[in-house]
């Protein structure tokens, strides 16, 4: 990717700086400076050990009016206790101190490894450093900070005509790469220029990241740090408010597209991962027993292993299938494809299914396993990746 | 192990011969003949694929009066439809025709490979040949010819005396060998010379199994063909029918230690297992949550190839803990040892803790992480075993 390829989004500012948390030579820590007026959405881990910075986030966004993002790489702040609670409350300070905002205008992400105290002082002395290199061309360096054993950066961006205005999105993530921070966490920004409303940016970040980051699958593992972050900063356009207005259709499907793209942007780049496949489950009764079906074939060992072997063992397949506990499954309705291949029929070996045609899918790095249930209209799909000898040796190596 | 090393159990005779169901040049084929009056019950698979052979004992065993079993290694009849049906239906007709009983009662059990039909007439022809070699000291035998790729066979037996007569309990199991069948097939056979009556023992093969065969993960998928079958011959001793009697209170913990002695050989004889790890979960408000965390530990891939490694890497520990969906879990109450090392006090890095300690106990073949989540009184606990690079080899190996 050539340098600068990323727009600018009027009223967002970035600086990446190297804090030198670890002993890398890099930029670690990332400074997101927001227009006053902007709206600011977010989701944040499930896990119940939550990081401490996802503690703060979470009650700073309550009351709205967010004007900073900070995010520090090498270190996740963790299993950190109250100590670690008041870390972030100081990186907030320094932040609002540095951009004369309040200290709950402030959102704080950590990512790194786990159950060590951040090196406070070093981001206290990076901070104000940060905040004089502020630019509005800075979304590139700044998909490169937030890494940590990521093999690249994951960057997109759209442009949509909204009301006669050329509207921007930019994304960038971070994902599953473990070696040395030992966790799997997912981070995403997502920024636009557009002005939308404060009610509708909180539906449409949870739309598009159940659409996207909630339908990937690495390891079936969640981490203690994942948020995903939408900014909507006014700069551009009328405010968007009516979710059934046609401008907003538009703007929302480029939105979760770039969600989309990050998320498999992110499975692509799973730990030795050589495969991205596609599970789609159709004819479905709901959509919840179609992702049940989708995540139990998406994560299974036996299934993944098989995927990294271009080995379509379809005998796992539907083990998979069975183990998903849907009530009432009628295996003798239940078919399978590997692409356009079919391969399980009623249940069964699909009459005209031969080895080589299985093979000749299961071969290729990208491909879709399609079930279908045989059950109802609705449809799910999910993106997975294999299981390689390059995972285990990756998660295996001990932390340095 | 010696040959010969399991005891007899009068009232179950056994045969294992070659049926040539695979190119193997050993026995696979197993016919066990249980003298009339026995009580016999059974667990079987809660997968939705469940196989031919599965269907059919389920709807057999339901009429009682069992007299025969008739197992086969080297092809699962699973994904079969009904002409699997309709082979393991021509199996209990054969055993039946040799053993001059009903057909339905006879209990079929398949391993092996999935969505091949059964080679039916090989299994026609060694049927009659197993009823003719029908032996009281069949059990080592037994164990060997029931294996596909476990690396040994797993067997062992208990001796308790019941008013005054000495009681015998053998059992064998064959566990999660999967580079031929592609399926982690569980079977385990019990026997006991004991007389039970049916209702106890219906009770009592539920009871061991779910202390049992439904602790363990080696990867997290259930096999379409699992089955354990409790057979008490009622050949020695009066018939025990109060559950409240020290007799059979002596028995079933008897009963039930060969069932985790079986369940562990398992986990220890995992693919590519080099650590045999016990997960206990305390303090929990109820057993469910209990057995939430142990699972959640004990399959994260993250802590399994952390096992591997021998790194005591308690982020990934708490990590699942986090995941494991405990309602309102206080993870400041949250405290988790490795074997007497306390590691996690308090949601956060034990003051004491040292990487070396931690690093001592991971580097055992055999360790308890105890996980302690300050809830409430309850206690439960799983055996799992490492992902290592010869899990992913195996499993990743093609079918041949």
């Amino acid at each position: 990717m050539p340098e600068s390829s990323l727009p600018q989004i009027p009223g967002v500012r970035l600086a990446s700086v190297a804090a030198k948390i670890k002993n890398w030579q890099r930029d670690d820590l990332l400074l997101i400076d927001i227009s006053e007026g902007a709206a600011v959405s977010a989701t944040f881990t499930q896990n119940a050990f939550c990081a401490a910075p996802v503690t703060v986030a979470k009650e700073h966004i309550r009351n709205g009016n967010i004007r900073a993002l900070l995010i520090n790489a090498g270190n996740a702040n963790a299993a950190t206790g109250e100590r670690g609670i008041d870390n972030a409350r100081s990186c907030c300070a320094a932040v609002a101190d540095a951009l004369k905002i309040g200290a709950e205008q402030v959102l704080p992400f950590s990512t790194g490894v786990i159950g060590e105290h951040l090196p406070l002082q070093k981001l206290l002395d990076a901070i104000p450093v940060a905040a004089d290199q502020l630019s509005i061309d800075g979304w590139d360096n700044a998909a490169r900070a937030i890494m940590t054993t990521d093999t690249r950066p994951k960057t997109t961006s759209r442009s949509v005509e909204i009301a006669g205005e050329q509207i921007t999105i930019v994304g960038i993530a971070k994902g599953a790469g473990m070696i040395q921070p030992n966790m799997a966490t997912m981070l995403a920004y997502v920024a636009t220029d557009a002005a939308i409303a404060q009610p509708l940016l909180d539906e449409l970040v949870r739309d598009a990241v159940s659409s996207s980051f909630n339908r990937i699958s690495i390891d079936g593992d969640t981490s203690t740090n994942d948020a995903c972050v939408l900014i909507a900063s006014g700069a551009t356009g009328p405010q968007i408010a009516d979710k059934h207005s046609a401008e907003y259709e538009r703007l929302k499907a480029a939105i979760v597209e770039v969600h989309i793209e990050l998320a498999q942007a992110i499975v692509k780049d799973g730990e030795g991962a050589t495969k991205f496949v596609t599970v789609q489950v159709q004819g479905a009764a709901n959509s919840e027993e179609a992702l049940q079906v989708a995540f139990e074939v998406g994560e299974s060992p036996l299934v993944k292993t098989a995927l990294y072997a271009s080995d379509p063992n379809w005998g796992r397949l539907v083990m998979a299938i069975g183990n998903a506990g849907v009530e009432g499954l009628d295996t003798a309705k239940v078919d399978v494809y590997l692409d356009r291949v079919q391969v399980v029929e009623a249940g069964g070996r699909a009459a005209g299914y031969t080895e080589e045609a299985g093979q000749a899918v299961f071969s290729k790095p990208e491909f879709t396993i399609t079930v279908d249930l045989g059950r109802g209209d609705c449809s799910e799909h999910i993106w997975t990746c294999d299981f390689s000898h390059d995972y285990v040796t990756i998660n295996a190596e001990y932390r340095t």
